[in-house]
């Protein structure tokens, strides 16, 4: 049985499947919609819009930008010299925020995934090679996560590289600072005295 | 600083004003939609103008729906001498959900809150006067929130309604089913005491 009248239940199945929005969710979006003023839909039907009609990826780091080259490729005052690989553009945006690492980013939009069909042709890194060739790139400093896709992608992208005579590091893994030893997996304990540094 | 370009931040903003949507989820939804294909985007923007477009208040019994008489008020199955009083739409699916409830609805759109200056009249008690002259009922089951706000509502309406000589009930307060005593609060405890049934 419907329990909502038919143009409601198709917004709430729409908006159910959209990431992380559950059937609650989806039903508390649906009617928060319905109450709010007109203008504010349309703003955020607008800004939707928008953002799809306009943003593509910068044609150098492959970042998601509404510009042809993203701003931080085309600041002069970054090290060209050092490039982060990084999965995707929210990935780059953690990096930035703590606004340490002053080099270029290069996103690969993906992972190696044998499991979902995608391999290394299927993300940006022929990109990275093809960048490497032409931008006096001295280290490449693998940022994909810390899951299995992304240890793959990072070994596979190190042996491609090294070759070449570039520098190769992997970001470490260890206790995230304010990480409590007990609640901490084995392996990264593992990875964490594996990487231990002298004081 | 600002991490992402600007119309990407510009729907990431939009997004975070949605009800249960922080700044995380924001950014995950704007990069889902601005992955996913534009077809899908489109399917969600027609059908939020659809529903913000054609969706009203049935005009019997105030819940939404795209009808001016809603289907469960239209349906001359449905026991015209009993009406249960919700907050919302959503409640009366709640109810309707469970499928034991053969009476009518009347939704209030909202509770009598005098911190956010709403009082009777921002609510449809009025209708629901109006209605009990014209209509056939003998019982008012009132099914607010077990709120502060749910129960003046309730309260008021009760008082409203007593002396015309309609049976008033509300829905009982008590343990959920499934509930375990050593969680539920101590208020909970003494409407369940005050509630007991005779077995």
């Amino acid at each position: 049985m419907e329990y909502y009248s038919e143009k409601i239940s198709k917004l709430i199945s729409e908006l159910g499947t959209l990431p992380g929005i559950g059937a609650k969710s989806a039903q508390r979006l649906a009617f928060f919609l319905l109450d709010c003023p007109q203008e504010k839909v349309e703003r955020l039907i607008g800004s939707s819009k928008d953002a799809k009609e306009n943003v593509k990826y910068c044609s150098r780091c492959f970042c998601l930008t509404d510009r042809e080259i993203c701003p931080i490729c085309s600041n002069k005052n970054r090290d060209e010299k050092i490039i982060m690989v990084v999965e995707n553009t929210k990935d780059m945006a953690a990096y930035e925020r703590i606004g340490k690492f002053n080099g270029l980013y290069h996103v690969l939009n993906g992972v190696i995934s044998p499991m979902m069909g995608i391999g290394p042709q299927d993300i940006k890194i022929k990109e990275l090679i093809l960048r490497l060739q032409k931008e006096p790139v001295e280290e490449v400093v693998i940022a994909t996560n810390s899951s299995v896709e992304g240890e793959a992608t990072a070994m596979y992208i190190s042996k491609l590289l090294k070759p070449a005579g570039i520098k190769v590091s992997r970001i470490a893994n260890g206790i995230p600072v304010g990480g409590d030893l007990e609640y901490v997996d084995e392996i990264t304990l593992l990875r964490a005295l594996e990487g231990r540094v002298i004081l």
